[in-house]
């Protein structure tokens, strides 16, 4: 095996060149082992090997800089930087992140990166560094087709192009985003690859880019070449090349979208290891929507990159036809859109992750909020059981989005709870209105909701007892009606709060509390920071109401255990009763 | 006069075409009436007269929407759609307010528009909306040159270009941002320009849209015949106007960036109507950064678009050179910028209002804080006491920056505590740091301030006493202060803390007041909900603790008075000091 002699870039410029293709063969094995064992992303992954291969061939990591855009590629970079064997041995998969990671390699990988299309950014700060510093390192930014979308990118490009100094931006050009491209600029890059790079009418070059193309983008050699050309050069270089999406392995080449990331599966039948029949909230909301825009023509399901995030399969997206707009990755041209679409009559719901929605604030406070536009944002995965890599934690969105003037934000504890909040929020005019999307398993509920949250409590009261109060909101009134449970067994009688409007608390309903209750405990499925528990701590400040704020304390975490970190904030069911007979034990 | 006879786009639509010149001198006297009298944006309205006179002419408003992007050339469409009295009538100026509002007139004015780079994406909603709802008006984006290097205006040229139906975007070329403009993009609008629109490498036909050059964009009949071309179309097109800066006022042609924006002055002399000797913090730091270059060459002063924010006139950017960058109206750019050269070595302080470091949430939160990059960010105006348009309130920072992880967001509350945090945020290598430069007149302090923030305690006892501890931070430790001088003549003999760090609390010092404290009020320089306030009164939750928040209600505010929204905000020394001896005559 090839491989296990490559323990670094210098290990694979002694190598032999003949031999080149078949470590990438090697790398791309490797690259299989690991996602259908662990998962991960598949599709852009393969296509790279080549040009992973080419890249550390001629340019000298570490002095030289990498920075992968949003990662999806980096699987290749990190085989051949010594993590090989996060790859290769069944034993050592969890010692690897899915992502560029300093704290993993702080020689090779020069960010921690997650979110899309900031790759050229952050290079044109290396760029602008070296050059006050006075070094000469070279600066390579390897970023997707699909990852060209979002505004920093351009704002990147723009920049870099007017630094003026080295900088080489790769273009990995695999004609997908996650799904199919959007936007006019793909026309654009159709057109180069029809003209073997030679179209007049060229996009990096308007930028003031040179430019090189490489139509064989998965030929080691001819990339090597390429690269030679720019390495060292005085002046910002586009190299756009060409590669397949999948490369090697055939269910990924038919079939790019299922493949750009996957669970764990049978590298021979293509199948997932774990099948569930379960529900889950993003098929429910996506066939929610399109039964729902078979009555309303004028309802259109938006995505910025993502539709599988409320389960717009290819198929369902084929039957919502011009009701389902995919922007591509440009969280905030989503926020625009749907201001301007529903000043313009349209009911657009946009669907996001939570994650991702922070990449528009400014366009919800400001063509959202200030206009007060009745549009419709589904925030998924805003919680402790969403994502756990430290570059797409989701619950910092309660301090983000409820503290947004004029945005109202809900928080359903059920799936008939979000249906009634999400139909009202479509047939409203009068408020921009986010829904937070429950995080963990799906649960149902036999209760009736109200029609009209424009006049509903702010706050929904489950049972009302005394002494103590337990507030949760979403998936945490789970959790504080197990830990009623407990207290019940010890002679409590606790009232039971779902606080449905995250933006908001229910005044009259906190008041009421004073006379008969003693202690109030928040359970945040979220940041403590910033989230609803403060808000009521301070309602509560000027009486002798003791409050606590249960949820996760500020930090950065990455691939934490669920179990553990609810555990740490005090959110399980016997944690939350445990505070509460502390509390009440030394009153 | 003309205008006088033009109250709807129908009268201009009625008028001789020949008189159409003379009407352009008259809204321009209008225009300059206006900012001298009351001050505004003068040189991107003077150069916009003619074509918005074309554009109304053209077009049918309000059924066709127009979109004018960050309202800077939106002075001549209010004279043209009945609001020539709040740029004539020296008596009823303030009905008007610097920017598009649809609460001002909702037939003519689309939205609420003050933040860059927006218009096309808003369109491209009201074009989606427009094609889903079956209608065929017009959508019309009017952007400046300068906005398009903003992420959002290209993620928007992405979508409006794919959507392949009516979009028109007025692209007015005046060869300025608010200072000169910067990225690559500008060098294809020169070409644009000196190849009369004929060049073949076009920024806006790569992204697919069909294009119009019009040379003369400043003649009336030129803009109309271009116009009228573009009138119904049913694919998106780009027009680009080539107008001048200032036009009809001599000073603001000369110098187009002391004239983007003016207080009001005499248009005779070109003096300022009112001058001040007084300190301000902007001009203070623009000094002592370019004072520290001279002794750090790493030192760089990053601005987006806005270098007066710091005070880099045009002399202090040229002295600084290569350690001055302006990165054109790009917010994310900057952060992700800043988090780059930091990486690479360098020292980069980004200068910002705080209403628009908030164009760039994610670029904190990943590019810069994930990654633990020690940049520096200094947020101007974050105090009610800053701008107090709609769409400039800069008072909800607190509740966006303290509460993302891994940033320190430090409040000075005087100049020379100030320097002392921005000496250390510099040097050190640690931390991504942000300084909420104080709100208000210039404050002075003899005390000597920490060298190393890195260790200090988060907050500054400034005075112990018993029972009452008053808590500010910036601008509204002296107005405790104030509050305290009442408090003592009523026999109170109140604790006085600065809270320096907003991102984090002093635990130790909270817990010293425990013993002999009743009441601690936070006054809070911005936003309670999300705020410091909010996270002492949870600190404090689970003891007996009396704890205040005072501070701005969230909200919309446009055009409020600065005293009216303090008192009514609890944040005047008297309202403070009323608050405590209610509170405490209760207890």
């Amino acid at each position: 095996m090839i491989l296990e002699k490559i323990n670094s870039p210098a290990d694979l410029k002694a190598l032999d060149p003949a031999l080149l293709p078949a470590l990438a063969d090697e790398v791309r094995q490797a690259v299989l082992n690991r996602v259908s064992l662990h998962g991960g992303h598949v599709g852009p992954n393969l296509g790279f090997v080549e040009a992973t291969i080419a890249l550390h061939r001629v340019f000298n990591a570490p002095e030289d800089k990498f920075v992968f855009d949003v990662s999806h590629q980096s699987y290749p970079h990190k085989i051949l930087t010594g993590r090989a064997f996060g790859f290769l041995d069944p034993t050592r998969l969890d010692e690897v992140s899915g992502y560029s990671s300093p704290a993993e390699s702080p020689l090779y990988d020069t960010f921690e990166l997650g979110h899309t299309s900031t790759s050229i950014a952050l290079a044109s700060g290396l760029q602008k560094g070296r050059d006050i510093m006075g070094r000469h390192e070279n600066v390579v930014a390897v970023i997707g087709d699909g990852s060209l979308s979002g505004g920093e990118a351009f704002e990147g490009l723009d920049v870099a192009a007017e630094n003026g100094t080295n900088i080489i931006i790769v273009v990995n050009d695999n004609e997908m985003s996650i799904a199919e491209n959007h936007g006019g600029l793909y026309q654009n890059l159709a057109l180069l690859r029809q003209t073997n790079g030679a179209a007049q009418l060229n996009f990096f070059k308007a930028l003031g880019f040179d430019y090189l193309y490489v139509e064989q983008g998965n030929d080691v050699h001819k990339l090597i070449e390429a690269f030679q050309k720019v390495k060292d050069i005085d002046h910002p270089v586009v190299v756009h090349i060409h590669t397949l999406k999948g490369k090697g392995y055939e269910p990924a080449v038919l079939d790019k979208e299922r493949w750009h990331w996957s669970m764990p599966f049978d590298t021979q039948t293509a199948q997932p290891r774990n099948t569930s029949t379960a529900e889950d909230y993003s098929d429910l909301v996506g066939q929610f929507l399109l039964d729902q825009m078979k009555t309303d023509p004028s309802l259109v399901a938006v995505t910025a990159g993502t539709p599988s995030v409320a389960g717009f399969t290819p198929q369902r997206r084929a039957q919502a036809g011009r009701q389902h707009v995919d922007v591509g990755i440009a969280e905030e041209e989503a926020v625009a859109l749907i201001s301007g679409m529903a000043k313009a009559g349209a009911h657009p719901v946009f669907n996001v992750y939570s994650t991702f929605i922070q990449r528009a604030y400014d366009q919800l406070a400001q063509d959202l909020c200030i206009n007060n536009q009745p549009a419709v944002i589904n925030v998924f995965m805003g919680s402790v059981l969403g994502f756990n890599d430290i570059t797409h934690i989701g619950f910092y969105d309660i301090p983000m989005l409820s503290n947004i003037p004029n945005l109202t934000y809900l928080a359903p504890a059920s799936w008939e709870e979000f249906v009634s909040m999400e139909r009202w929020a479509i047939a409203q005019s009068s408020m921009p209105v986010a829904i937070r999307v429950p995080g963990g398993a799906v649960v149902h509920s036999p209760e009736t909701f109200p029609a009209d949250y424009s006049v509903a409590p702010k706050a929904r009261l489950i049972t009302r007892g005394s002494r103590v109060a337990l507030i949760g909101a979403g998936a945490s009134v789970a959790w504080i009606q197990k830990a009623a449970d407990t207290l019940r067994k010890n002679g409590i009688q606790p009232t039971l709060i779902s606080q449905t409007f995250l933006s908001s608390l229910d005044e009259k309903l906190l008041e009421s509390l004073l006379p008969d209750h003693q202690v109030v405990l928040v359970a945040e499925d979220g940041s403590i920071e910033g989230g609803f528990g403060q808000k009521i701590a301070a309602f509560y400040g000027n009486t002798p109401m003791r409050v606590l704020c249960n949820g996760v304390a500020k930090g950065l975490y990455d691939r934490y255990s669920y179990s553990g970190l609810l555990t740490q904030s005090h959110l399980t069911p016997d944690t939350i009763a445990a505070d509460i007979l502390r509390t009440l034990s030394i009153l």
